[in-house]
């Protein structure tokens, strides 16, 4: 959990940041492990994948995460468009996700609007709400 | 402001709620003076209506509004799996929105996934966050 602690020499939402590139790097290493450090693993947190019901609590969402890992190769996401806001020990993140997946079947590309809400627990920033739906797909630009 | 006001007798959790049906009332208003009474009016608020980029800001969002409300005639939302977590002075509701709205042209009847986002600024709780995305089709319940 260190590497989602807050550092002195950063501000929040540096670490709010930081936290949100560990929640993609999370999710481009397809390791439930990892992903389990960056969840507040509570009854009340949230995920909507783009285009899935609601999903309700640490349960509902692990297993969310257990059931794309499994139908996925491979997966690389770039963010643009990243902005944070910190309010005390809430913040939130609004980034568009860049998501090429490899699957058995062959490859996907989306674009994917993103607001993430992240709790400061014990000095680390956990993710509480992913909120993802998908977006019209554009020209491709210079994204990194 | 008034109606949007925690009175004693209501929990943080009731009053969220109310302030969530309050914004889907202003909604079906399509008065953009009730939308106002809504909002925090700051420019790092959210709004992403489903299908559409990331709006930022309240002259972003309230511009949305006028869009939307210019150009529908009538709209009549039901709710259904309204879900609330409270957090200290933040808190966010998850909710389906059962979307029937009149155009020009015709009707339309969308399925949406929505996160609110409230925060408690001066006893009211105030809309900082809305991100509404599609849900595909379902066969239709008794929803009210």
């Amino acid at each position: 959990m260190s590497s989602l602690a807050t550092p002195h020499a950063e501000t929040p939402e540096q670490a709010v940041r930081a936290a949100n590139r560990s929640f993609y790097a999370a999710f481009e290493s397809l390791d439930l492990a990892q992903m389990e450090t960056i969840w507040l693993q509570e009854d009340w947190i949230e995920c909507v994948h783009p285009g899935w019901d609601l999903l309700l609590g640490w349960e509902e969402v692990r297993e969310s995460w257990m059931r794309i890992f499994a139908n996925t190769q491979r997966v690389k996401i770039a963010l643009s468009s990243v902005w944070a806001h910190v309010e005390g020990p809430l913040a939130w993140v609004a980034c568009t996700e860049h998501v090429t997946s490899a699957f058995a079947t062959g490859f996907d590309e989306v674009l994917v609007q993103a607001t993430n809400v992240f709790l400061l627990r014990d000095g680390a920033w956990r993710l509480v709400v992913h909120h993802a739906s998908p977006l019209p797909a554009k020209p491709k630009g210079t994204v990194q």
